[in-house]
Formats: C-alpha cells, sequence, structure tokens
C-alpha cells in the first residue's frame, strides 16, 4: 500500500526545531499520497512505541470512547463474571451454605449458588433462598460492597458518556477550488447536524507539504488565513474559504503540484455547545485527490416553508456546479 | 402568514461566499418584516433536512431540554414500561412460576406477575412472593440488570438537568431609541432574574437586514459597536447602548427605513456563573415593530431599604419615558 | 443604621447610560459610609423585586449553597417526610393491608405502616412484613418509582455539591497605602489556604466613588491598573499592588477625602483550580475605615525547614509595620 | 540535606512588592542548588501553616487525588466501619431484638447482629434475620439513610475521580543545550503518553534565580521567551526551544554561571483534552545539574509502518547526541 515512503530527518544541527512549522509530527517526510497525517474522522495517523498498551489507556478514556453496543456488553459481561464468581464461591461454602427453595428445582446447587448470588447482588433479597453459618454471609458482605461499587462505577460512566461534549458537525468531502473576488480560493462546507446550538465557532486550516531545501527534504506546515476565521451563529451551514492570494503556499500551484508535494490540509473547527456551556471540536483532514478544481458549493438552503422556517438539505453539502476558473 | 418571501442567491461567482457577513444563516432573503431568523426565546428559526430525526438529535441532547413535567412522565413511562414488560416474562413461565401470596387476592396471576416485577426491578425482594425454577429465575437475573442499567441512567439524566448551565437572565421586550451624548442610541436591558452571581457579562449585538446591491439581493450582518461591551460584575441590571453614529449602519434610517430593509436585531448575551464556574449564555432578537422611538428607560432601582440593600424592581424592565429625539 | 441614603438618578437625557463605568450597579448614591455594594463575603448587597422568591431561585442553585448541616437536615427531612406520607398511604389501605409480625409488637398498625415504607423506600423488604391485595401492592409501585427518583436525586446533589469549583483564598482584611517606588501604592495581599494548586491567578481591582458633576451625583467605577495583574503560579501568596500614579483616581487623596466620596474597593480574584481544571472565583471589598495609612506588609514566610520546604504563616497575612509615606 | 539557605529579603521600603518578578513565591532565597520551587511531579515545594490541616483539605480534594488502592480501603473501612456500628446497635437492642436463623450457626448473637446490618446497609433484607420491636425498626431507618448518602457519595466520588482531567505528558529528563540557529537554544521534549487528542498545546517556561542587587539578594523571575509557544496539534511529541539571544537572562552563563546563581526553570504545559473538552496541564522543574551541554536529542520517530502510520518510541525521550556548541 505504502510503497515510497522515505524517512530522512534534515541534517545539520537541531533539525527538528530548525522546522518553525513543526506541529508535533516532526519531521517526517511521506512522500506517499495517500499516508496521511490526520484521518478523515480526526484521529491521528501514529502509534506510541515503548510504553504498554496499558500506560497508553486510561481506564476512563476506554470506557468513554467504546461505542454502546460494546459499552453494554461489557457491563452484562460484567455483570455475570462477579455473578459466576460470587456463586462459585456460595457453592465452595458447602451444601449445607444455602437453604430454602429445593435446589433441584433450580437446575441442581451450583445454579442455585448462581442464582443466589443474583440476589444478593442486585440486592433483591426475596429470602426464598438464603445463607447459613459464617462463611456464606462473610461472602455475602463482600459481595453487597462490590455491587455497591459497581452500581456506583456503572452510573459514573454511563453519565460520562452521556455527558462527554461531541459535535456533530458534517464537513463536506469535497475540497474545492472556487472562484473568489476575481481570483480563486480554497472552500469547503460544514453543517450542524444536530439540533444543539453551536456559537462562536472557529475553524483553523493548516497545510502542510513536503519541500526539498538546501538542508535536504523536510515537511512544512502553515496555517492558511481564512476570509473568516470565526462566525457567531452556526444554525444551519457555514463556508470555509482561503482566498488563494500571492501570499499563500497554493498560490500559482496545480493539482500535479499539490499532489507532487504531497499537500494536506488539516481541518480543526471548535465552538462552544450551548446545551452544556462545553467547547466542542471537530477534526478532519484533505488530500489533492478529495480537490475538486473548478467547481462552487451549490444552494444548501431550501425555499422557507409556509411557517417561514428556514432550512438545509444535509444531503446537498457535498454538491458543486462546474465553473470555470480565473488563471489563477 | 408569509407571504412574499423571495429566495434568490446573489448571481455571479461564488455569491454566498463573497457575503462576508454570513453568520451562518447563508444569504436567504426573508422580505417579509415577521420572519425572523432567531426566536424571541433565543432558538434558530431553522431545520434540517436531509438527516433523520433520530440523527438529528442526540438522546442526551432531548433528555435534557425536556420540560420537567415530560422528563418525570418519561421516567414514569420508562419504569411502568420496563415492569410491564417483565410481569408478561415472569408471567409467560408459566402458573407455577412464581409462588407464596394467593394470586386471587392480587387480582389475577397477571396481576400477581407484574407486582412481582416491581418487586425485583426496585431491588425490594419482600419474598412474600417468589420465583421457582429455572426460567424465572433467568429473567430476574435480566431485569436485575436492566434494573441497575436503569437506575444509573435515571441519575445520570437527573444530574445532568441539574447541572446544566442556564441563566436566567431577563431581556426588555422593547428595544429603544433614546437620545445619547447629542445624538441616538439603540438601548435595551438586561436583568438578572436569579441570585446566582454572574461576572465578567459581554454583549454581542448583530444587526442584519437586506440589501440590493449590484449583485442582486442579499442579507447582510453586522456587528454592531457597543458604549461598554462588557460589565465584570452584573448584580442586579445593565443597559446595553449601541451609539447611532455615523459608522452605524443605523444612521439616518427611520422606523420605515427598518421595516422597509427587514432589520432585525441579534442578541447574544454570555458571561460565567459563579455558583458552578460555568460560562452562561442568553440570546434573543428584536425586529422592528418591537422598537420604540423616542423614549428613555425609567429608574428601575428602588430606593436602599432600611439595611442599606439595593434593589431593583424586575417588573419595571420595560418601563420608559417618552422623550424628543435628536434630530439624527 | 444607614441613614442619610439619597438616591437620585442623574437627571438629563438617558442618565444612567451615561455613567460610562456603571457596573450593573446602576447609579445609585450611596451616600453613607457604611453602605457596601459589595459584602466582604463577595456577594452582592442587593435585591430583587417583582419577582417571586421561587423564580428568583433555581432549586439547584439553592441545593448548592446550603450549608453542609441544613443539606444534611433537607435530606433527612425529605426521608423522613416521604415515608411518613408512605406510611399513611398503606395504613389508609385498611388494617388487612399488611401481614406478618405483630402490629403490637411495634407500637401498632401505623408504626409498622411507617417501618413497612421504610423497608420499602431503602428497597429492603426483610419479609417479615408484607403487602397483601392490590391497593398496598400500587402503593408500593409508586413509592419505589419515588424512591429511585430520590436517590438518584441525592446522588446527583451530592456529588455536584462536593465537585463545585471553589477556591479558599485568604484575602487579608486590611488595605494599605503603602510606599511604593518613590511614591504610594494601595496594596492587599491574599494567600491559598488550601493544597488545591492554583495557576493563572488574574486580579481585578475596581474602585468606586461619588461624584458631583455638572449633571448632579452619580457613583464612578473605574478599574485600577495593577502593578501586576497577572501570576503563573499561586503556591504561598501574593501582594496585589496599585501603584497610586497620577493618572489614579487616588492620586493626592486622603483617608478623609475617601470617606467624603464614599470609596469602595471591589476585589475579583480569578484563577484555575488544578484539581478540577476549573476556573474558580474569589470577591472581596474594602471601605475606606479599612484602610491602613502608611504601612507595609511584614514577611509572611517562614525560614525553609530541615527538608527545604518554603512556607507561609497565614496567620501572618494582616501584619503590618507603620512606615513613613512620602508627600503623595 | 540543605546546609546553607539564608533568607534575607530585600530590605528598604516595601521589598517584596518591588520584585516584580515575584510570582508568588516571595523573595527567598534558596542558594541551595538542591533546592527545588516546583517538584519534579509539578507539586510546589511549599507548606501552609497557621491554619489547621483540616482547614487547609478540602475533604474533595483529598478524595480525588488518594491513591485509587487508598481510595478503596477507604471504601472499605467506610463500609465494615458503618456496619459495626450498626451492628452494635442492633446488638444493643437485646437478645430479641432480631429473630430467624439461629444466632448460634452464624458465631454468636454480635456476628448475627453484623451481618442484619450489611443486609440493612446493602438493602438485601433475605428475611432470614428480621427486626421485632420499635428500636431495632429504628436503628434500620436510620442505617437506611445512611445507606443511602453513603452510596450517593461513593457514587459521585467515583465517578469524580473517573472525570477528573489529568494529562499524561511525559516532560524529558534532560534539559539540553543545543546549538540553534548559528547560536545555542535551551531544549527540552515532551511527548503524549496516551491515546488523548491533546491539542491547542501551550508550552510556558519560568527561569528563576538568585541575584545580588543594590538592595541586597533577592529571587529573581523570568518567562522565557520561546521560538514556539503553542502548537495545534500534539500527536506524538514536541521540542520545546529558548533560543538563548542577548535579551535571555542566560545569554553568555555557564554550567558553573546557572549553578552559582542557583538557576530553576519552572514549567508549565497546558492543553485541551478532546475527550472530556477540557483543559489539562502538566508542570515540571529543571535544576542546573539536569542539564546536558552541547547535546541535540535524537530522533525519536519510526519509519513508519506497511499501512503508514507514524510512531515515536517512548524510550528514546531522552536520547541525546553530543554536539559541538557554538561559542556563545
Amino acid at each position: 500500500m505504502t510503497e515510497t515512503i522515505n524517512f530522512p530527518t534534515v541534517p545539520g544541527a537541531a533539525p527538528r526545531v530548525e522546522d518553525k512549522n513543526d506541529l508535533g509530527f516532526g519531521s517526517i517526510v511521506a512522500t506517499d499520497s495517500q499516508t496521511r497525517l490526520l484521518n478523515k474522522d480526526g484521529t491521528f495517523n501514529v502509534r506510541r512505541r515503548g510504553i504498554g498498551w496499558m500506560e497508553s489507556q486510561s481506564f476512563y478514556h476506554v470506557a468513554l470512547t467504546l461505542t454502546w453496543p460494546r459499552f453494554l456488553w461489557a457491563c452484562v459481561g460484567w455483570y455475570l463474571g462477579l455473578n459466576v464468581l460470587f456463586g462459585a464461591a456460595f457453592w465452595l461454602c458447602g451444601p449445607d451454605a444455602l437453604v430454602g427453595s429445593g435446589a433441584a428445582e433450580m437446575g441442581g446447587t451450583l445454579w442455585r449458588a448462581f442464582f443466589f448470588s443474583v440476589e444478593t447482588f442486585a440486592t433483591i433479597g426475596y429470602g426464598e433462598i438464603s445463607p447459613v453459618g459464617v462463611l456464606p454471609h462473610w461472602v455475602m458482605v463482600i459481595e453487597s460492597l462490590v455491587a455497591l461499587l459497581s452500581q456506583a462505577l456503572i452510573t459514573g460512566l454511563l453519565f460520562a458518556r452521556f455527558s462527554r461534549p461531541t459535535a456533530a458537525i458534517a464537513v463536506s468531502h469535497k475540497l474545492i477550488v472556487a472562484p473568489f473576488r476575481g481570483g480563486r480560493a480554497l472552500m469547503f462546507r460544514i453543517a450542524n447536524k444536530r439540533n444543539n446550538q453551536l456559537i462562536d465557532l472557529e475553524a483553523r486550516v493548516t497545510a502542510s507539504w513536503v519541500e526539498r531545501g538546501t538542508a535536504g527534504i523536510g515537511r512544512k506546515f502553515q496555517q492558511l488565513p481564512l476570509e473568516r476565521q470565526r462566525v457567531l451563529f452556526f444554525p444551519l451551514a457555514w463556508t470555509v474559504v482561503h482566498p488563494i492570494t500571492e501570499e499563500s503556499p497554493l498560490y500559482g500551484l496545480s493539482d500535479a503540484d499539490l499532489r507532487a508535494r504531497n499537500f494536506e490540509f488539516l481541518i480543526i473547527i471548535s465552538g462552544i455547545d450551548e446545551t452544556f456551556s462545553s467547547q466542542v471540536h471537530a477534526r478532519s483532514s484533505y488530500k489533492p485527490d478529495e480537490i475538486t478544481w473548478g467547481a462552487k458549493f451549490q444552494n444548501i438552503f431550501n425555499p422557507p416553508d409556509a411557517q417561514g422556517h428556514l432550512s438545509i438539505d444535509l444531503n446537498r453539502l457535498d454538491d458543486v456546479d462546474a465553473v470555470e476558473l480565473p488563471a489563477r
């Protein structure tokens, strides 16, 4: 898949530091145009070594970023696993440790011990099975405490998963080069997928490319000035625009140039979600093969309905019309 | 209601983007003066299409923004619904699955199963009814887990609803044009309705209007400079003032002009609530028919009481006196 | 206590707004030197009228700002009150609604109903008392749901009370006028009372005084420039200094002048508590009778101990030495 | 260990305040080069006196910063302690207060009371032991309430411990002086140890040293300008660089000079953890004996793997090569 990746560092004194535009990626040159720094979903295309998996993961971080089905299966596994464990403990206390309903009708003493464990863990305690003697009562004491902590843990995690601030911002799959004020501009479009109110939205776009300087090959990073970096309100959609002026690192470059220099555009959107008054972030990136040259975004707004409500059609986020581009 | 709404986009190259003042509403022209961008309660007058209702809503966001009565009814429904479900499951295990108190005195085996389910779900387990056999014990195992997760869910949501930072800022219904330093100013008044301490309050006022330029009809947005954009303390009330100087887009405009250009004033107030050290926001908007020309706000402060406490009368937030306006 | 409070507003057009320094207190003139705008504990000396007590209080805000003993008594009251209510409900179901342990030994049927309610509310369900018939089982259904919601509520509130960011910053009771770079400066001293790490501390000091201008009497507010407005670290103590230069509103004023003009110094300290990464605030205020003229703060630092630990003695926060002041 | 610590304050009027660079440490002169202001783990090397231990600690702060084993032991102790207490209370109600399973088989009436207390506290209530009479029922009422509050407390604390924002940023043990743009620079390296995404990272480096001025000995603090103070992304590693230009307080100083002046470099790193959208901080400090003169950091990046993933080896965070330094 990745064939011709070179991995030189810039020779000379303190090379990584000389690169003023290093954004934490180091002076890596990925000349294969398929290799991204930032994945489309906003995660970094990186690995960490030299630390164990355990150390790189905080339990909480994992518990929060699991998908919902996996999280629920983990709860089920935790619940059943503990009850199997404590059921076995009750069973090991001997045949007379539990009395009450006949073990036969419940499928044997092991099953009875398991069901009794559940009645204890869930603090139900019907009493149709009861513990006899000191040992099973001590198992009960321990299981109760574990149950209390488990309930606390699951309550906390469930709440944390819900309250974790997440924005659902749709970013257009297309990055376009469009006519703009007699010249050209790089544009993409974002929309708020949820009914959450986002305010004080800010977009930051960083271009990264490979450059061959006197000191060797290096990767450059440069933040691109935007025609408008912030919007106060974000009810529907926003087109982010970088005018390709003479100061732009893109000035005069063609599609082939961008591919040759292995360009990548790193996008970071931040704003305030009013539901929770918390800052939310969205990230994405574009490679040259995702750029449409000579296009403009179609109108995404629907005519107001009878009640005067404005609306947008999110399916049209990527709809563009072909247009003539000025020379540069 | 909305009769003459046109929906042109500005023709020419990349029209939406040429509009520097687009604040995420797109270049929509709502010429009906009744149509608002921002509703009085601060929500946007918008709709999203192209995504399902489910996708546009995060469960958490809905659970948090339901009214309290609806939220409590949802809890009741969840609780009863699950118990009906598990009650039916116990009942389906057969007539011998539950023993104990006679079913007759509880209104039949179905009711007994329902009440037994509640005793299980709520982890009471009196024991006056008990399960017999493997199957009902498995139903119990599942119901206990569901109950544990439900308790966790409701605890989390209840807490989140309470802790959600909300400001209760009363915004005057009237926007007034008042004499100010020999000229005119646009003013509205806000007051803190709660005993929460708000600090570092900031007001931002954006004017939006329809303009007919060389490229067609477009909606303009412009943030209005305020005589004072921030206050450090907000114990009682604050009058926000935009002086209508020659630089103001309102300079020289009459009531009729504002209506003809379909003006709307978008208000956003943000501050820090000290109880939770969290940022809070309030939004509102004014249309031309909510403007009172030639008025000044009456004193809202009461004389200090015997203990020297200052106070305001929130009922007088909208009280104004008619005054002569300077020519412009 | 407060005798000679006048309450004029500045006459003329839009008086409240002409006052550029209004900080939300309105143009109130409290000429009694005892009346404060900001109390020593940082709360505002204000009242709100025109809204009911209920509306001015959010339940959550009250539940969070109650003292701990009151909060715990509220929990006890809630718990006992609900159980009295549901106990009465069980009792009203009739003498045969509950069976099991004899009512006589529990002090009568009313007490038995109360204890049974507790066993239900707390989801214990020993089974030594059990409900009989449809009606008491429905009471149980309702009580279980109320118990579930109560547990959720108390869990949420208890957590919220703990996690509420609060700084424990000791502010010196004395505001001093000390020699400083050949002139004078206004100084007070703050110290971190807790072991929490506070960083990025910022102090803002606002002077407020009564002034008789052409338009009448008005209260002025002005933020005082500080010799150092921010400190990055706040391990121990910090002396906040306002140099009384010619630009200062205090320049050339004597103790009598400050009293005559009814000065008040409003203090707001904000910083980041690293334990929770949340912003914390502290506020206080000084009146002229709390100013010590011609003083300097004594050293608050102890000699490092054998392990080289630095330390301060918080009891000496207010210790000053008398010094000669320069002429102005 | 610390031998020759002097503790003069700068003589003259208002000495502490004259020191513009005081960062809250006061004008302490620790001439022993081993004494740090900031410990390697980021805590301050300070003590507070004049307030009791209780007052300096908020319960919540302690409960949050306990290690996990200690926190769990505290839970166990709380749980067992309360049950011993309530078990004793039930026992004191007399030999007839509890009925059911024989006390003999449970190891005596005291054990039975203890186990019954657990069944009550955990709200299990099998019913194999039950209370008889008014007094034990009242103990049950109280224990239930305490159990409810305990569950709420532990749930809240467990959640708070997890959700507390903590960054795991590895800071290189070595501070190096490296060649940089024809001169020298002070450098250290940091890496993100976790898979959390950190953005908007900011580094602030403060130099502190002892200086003998006209007014005596004092400790100076000065924030060092960095070649790059912020990075937008922090996927892997970042080398923080202070160029030693003529403006730098380090300009022309040798290793011996730094030791003689008892230099300390205080590091504070802050950023936004995207998992929780919360600000995180890391702090550390360097003393002169941790500086390597004439070194440059080795490449920490591994060659991309077959899938094009970039990676770093955290074990090499401190690996340096010796290099020739320019004259100054």
